[in-house]
């Protein structure tokens, strides 16, 4: 069974990496980009079979393991 | 308009994040992962109004800054 993790930063949380490529855009010529920000997605492949236990396994992964509760937030997709 | 960019190492390209990550939940006593993949997401918002020019925009973004096209793949949404 696979899953899709995104992780953001929080809204407010200053994203510095967005900001960046939103600069780069408008330096080459992109006009009209009213905000940028940059996450991560993880895509995982897992043996469980069962897509509710999957979910709930991958939830405790990302409170654990995969994002900064603190400053991000994540979404779980099982696809 | 909102756009969401996946950029992800092509397969067959080593993904020491994804590996990294992969080895740290095991050691976190989380059993079965089969591969943990790890890419980049990016949200825009965009003022373009139009679908069809906004997803060609974006493309042309991928293609000249947002994802290196010798290694990483992309796929664009349109929001």
């Amino acid at each position: 069974m696979k899953a899709r993790v995104h992780v953001m930063l929080k809204t407010g949380v200053l994203d510095p990496q967005g900001k960046a490529i939103q600069h780069a855009l408008g330096n080459l010529g992109f006009d009209g980009i009213e905000n940028v920000r940059q996450g991560k997605v993880i895509d995982l492949e897992l043996a469980e079979t069962d897509k509710a236990a999957a979910e709930k396994n991958v939830i405790e992964m990302c409170e654990k393991l995969l994002a900064n509760t603190v400053i991000e937030s994540y979404t779980v997709e099982i696809l």
